[in-house]
């Protein structure tokens, strides 16, 4: 094989990405500029090195805590429940919401033997616990496990007494968090309701 | 800017990804296999020095010679005219032809400054007249910079009475080569009509 077509089919490995889309990146690295080609191959060698998960609240980190547990301006008296955690970006990056996060790992899926003892849950009532919340608002995705955990969240945190909120419709149902466009993520945000 | 941001942003500059996508991927590589990312990562630094251009053809090349050029068993009497480098690449794996390639380096483009001296035509002269070949199949674009390129090399080889073809409608005008489909490709090679 020769180093085009390898760099093609590991292109084609990325998602969203066919054969025809890997030879034009491929073709369009080749003529590109050398520099760019170093920048872009070292970032991604590195990403994963870099990266690792914040040990409070599960989201991405580059340093010990992640940039949101570690703002003392963000709202301590919120917490946002997530399934992932780029789900922590694309809620900060709305704009509309000022508090903190917590990252679940995933959804209640029992067809995939992903239960509640899979999911960070145990760390959400401790935080909880410890904690000074106000609210908890549930952002796990729209779908059946998304709505599953959100109902078993409500039970687990039922006994404390804080206000649990569920991002509000205007999510189209069945899709996924991540590719939410940025008014409707905003939208849900400030009409989030009881739950 | 984070690492993250920065491997989106640099994502994002390939062509045919935007930003959603950029993100997409961006966490694919943060989730995905480290292996993986080392060979992509270390693929896209050095593609640009494991590849160069055939000093005969310039067609893309690992060795001294491509592998078109340095293959015996190649129909030594055909030669296939193209604009890129990738256009070897998509007429060769059409299956449907077996003769050398030689890459111009673009099209006749009065608009961007690019005159028949810009491009490797006094090289195709020069190889006409060195060889041994029947039939020059012209593959520029079918586009209006293609057949204006296409028009020059016909009155540039023919003095030198061989069989000039230019591929066989069946592309859509106005299209680029590399998009084409392997079947409309390989009817237009075997469709190939007399220039």
């Amino acid at each position: 094989m020769s180093r085009i077509e390898e760099l093609v089919k590991l292109l084609s490995r990325l998602p969203g990405i066919g054969s025809k889309s890997a030879s034009r990146i491929a073709y369009h690295l080749i003529a590109g500029d050398e520099a760019y080609n170093k920048a872009l191959g070292e970032s991604i060698c590195q990403i994963k090195e870099r990266i690792h998960f914040c040990p409070t609240c599960g989201a991405y980190a580059e340093d010990d805590e992640c940039e949101y547990c570690s703002d003392p301006r963000r709202d301590q008296s919120l917490l946002c429940v997530v399934e992932q955690p780029q789900d922590v970006v694309t809620i900060a990056s709305s704009g509309s919401y000022q508090g903190l996060f917590h990252v679940l790992g995933g959804a209640i899926d029992p067809m995939e033997g992903i239960g509640p003892e899979q999911l960070s849950l145990a760390q959400l009532k401790h935080r909880v616990e410890e904690g000074s919340f106000k609210e908890v608002v549930i952002a796990t995705n729209p779908t059946e496990e998304g709505d599953t955990t959100a109902l078993y969240i409500r039970q687990l945190l039922k006994p404390y007494g804080l206000s649990l909120t569920r991002l509000a419709s205007g999510l189209p149902i069945g899709g996924d968090l991540e590719y939410a466009d940025r008014l409707t993520l905003a939208r849900s945000i400030r009409g989030r309701v009881s739950f």
